[in-house]
């Protein structure tokens, strides 16, 4: 694989992740006719490939907006009248799954809320099945970046079938980098961002959509527009998009997904879980702790590791990130509740082990010298 | 100014237009910090610089998405309990505000149908106002790229301003290209696309909202998640975007202004003008005629020119377009129920009296030869 230049900032935070030369290439090609056959052919290669990495044999588009557009855009789409909604929140986006079915009906949302860092319990999922009205749709983030847990979707996925609901599955941070079987999994709609593991910069989601999905969507008269996946279904039969599509990011994408067959998917799931390994021994090395408390059914992330401040040290968050950042390494803070009690490294996209020692050895020393 | 590339294919379409090589290398910088200093100060330094060519003191705001999303962040956030809305619609794209907001609110929608290619009359708009119960919001897109005409912005907004209404503008198309004075207009929200006259690539756009508009978007619980425009209003206080921007897009947005800077807006507005009349005479010198229908108080456009397909020649729409592409020059056909009877050429962003010419003898030979 390609190295990545050694940048003065070095980005280890889940998104956007540093890009290839030859990827931030791929964005000088000049602009072509969105309409026309080349950009046809181009969007019919990155759907199939998509397909391929989600394992799935669902449509699939490609969304010009962030991950956050790709979540509004299922739960938009799916909440039609008399539809309810359960969704699991251990984490800053688990709750934005809520937050944003709260804007489109909020009286049909059953929060299934378990304390940040926590994991998600079957027997909680079941009750809010329960209490909910008419639960049409289940909705989950695989790999939950704010908390560096990945949560069951094998085990929820396995209720939301038996209860006939349509399972939203937010796979942003774990597409591309960690085991996803989205047919398997039962998840009837899987989302990915570009700029996680897939190495590609920032703009770009994309979505797969099952027949069990549709089936929902259909009757939905007040479905979002320029998220609207029934538009989207239409024109992907011509291999267009809707709008005007975000012509670079495709370029952008192109060869990212080139770069994911050349490396081999199992090899690259495998390097993330390696990485991401790497990085939990040398924290608890240096004498920290991870954030996440696993229960038998979850499990650290694969692809960022959220560790506590080491406030025991007399370190702040501050202190902490602020010193690795003049070292060059950039490292994520806590999101929204979190802040400034824990931090987190990401191992995304086309990091090697040489990104993932100049990061530890910067802790390390931040750590010493203070 | 740099000149453009001479490709293979020379898009003459109303966006997306051909992009300058010093634009298109921005790209290829490597990613940032989404929520460090870097990328603060340039967002800053990018809605600072639209403030000045949409000529307007409102808050400013750069959606990672294309015009159509920026379309709905208007209407979506608008449109809460209550409000109703009259929609101009006299082309594909005053359509689309009305379909849009059906889907949020369909009976508050009063249409002003104008048949497509005809100019809008202000007693049909008075009649339309008096026909919205509560109209709270007028909708009108300035420069209709389906038909090229320029639709009479400050009549409109007079209007708008004795109702009390809130004044949605879509300069998609007009501003960068045209003279647009958004607050002397009384535009309470103006909406621009980086794929038109400001010469950038696809993927984003940008919003200006006045107070007016804020009054009415407050009282809104059903506001949109991705296009949230009071989150974007309290993350640019951080010098943010709410959800991770697309930075390539930000980076080539950024030198496409600097471009504009350069050659100065009112030198790019004369061009723009000089450009669209150049193609209108050249046009009728070989005995076409135009598709507009003008009266008193519109235009033609002056970033599209909508010509009729010459049918008397024995030519139809297939090969005339067809002919052009196979010479390397793509225009645009006709949209929706206007498909196979006009063409049209656009003179956006960084064409010079080069690509004119091209186009016009590509046109030329195809009428002569067929």
């Amino acid at each position: 694989m390609e190295a990545l230049k050694m940048e003065e900032e070095l980005l280890m935070i889940p998104g956007p992740v540093p890009v290839l030369p030859r990827i931030l290439e791929a964005m000088s090609k000049p602009m072509i006719y969105h309409r026309g056959d080349e950009f046809g052919a181009m969007y019919e290669e990155i759907v199939e490939s998509l397909k391929g990495i989600f394992q799935t044999r669902n449509d699939l588009f490609v969304l010009s907006g962030s991950g956050t557009c790709a979540m509004e855009a299922a739960i938009g789409n799916l909440l039609g009248n008399e539809t309810g909604i359960v969704c699991m929140a251990n984490g800053k986006f688990g709750d934005r799954f809520k937050e944003i079915a709260d804007r489109y009906k909020a009286d049909a949302v059953t929060p299934v809320n378990v304390e940040w860092g926590s994991s998600i319990e079957l027997e909680a999922v079941k009750e809010a099945l329960e209490n909910c009205a008419n639960p049409k749709v289940i909705t989950m983030v695989h790999n939950e970046t704010s908390t560096g847990i990945l949560n069951p979707a094998k085990e929820v996925g396995k209720l939301a079938k038996k209860h006939d609901a349509v399972f939203v599955l937010d796979c942003i941070t774990s597409i591309g980098g960690d085991e996803v079987s989205v047919d398997e999994l039962g998840a009837d709609i899987a989302i990915v961002g570009s700029q996680k593991c897939l190495g590609a910069p920032p703009g770009m989601s994309a979505i797969s959509v099952s027949e069990h999905a549709w089936d929902l969507m259909r009757d939905n008269k007040k479905r979002p527009y320029y998220m609207d996946l029934i538009a989207y279904k239409k024109n992907l039969e011509k291999k267009q998009t809707p709008y005007t599509p975000a012509l670079p990011l495709f370029f952008a994408l192109k060869e990212a997904l080139a770069v994911i067959k050349e490396e081999g998917i199992e090899k690259r799931i495998e390097r993330h879980r390696m990485l991401a390994k790497m990085v939990r021994d040398a924290v608890i090395n240096l004498g920290l702790s991870l954030f996440p408390r696993l229960n038998e059914i979850s499990d650290y992330s694969n692809t960022v590791t959220a560790i506590n401040i080491p406030f025991a040290n007399g370190i702040t968050d501050e202190q902490l990130r602020g010193g690795m950042r003049k070292r060059g390494v950039i490292v994520a803070g806590g999101q929204g509740k979190l802040k400034g009690k824990i931090f987190r490294i990401a191992t995304m996209g086309n990091i090697t082990e040489k990104e993932v020692l100049r990061t530890v050895e910067a802790l390390e020393e931040v750590l010493v010298k203070k």
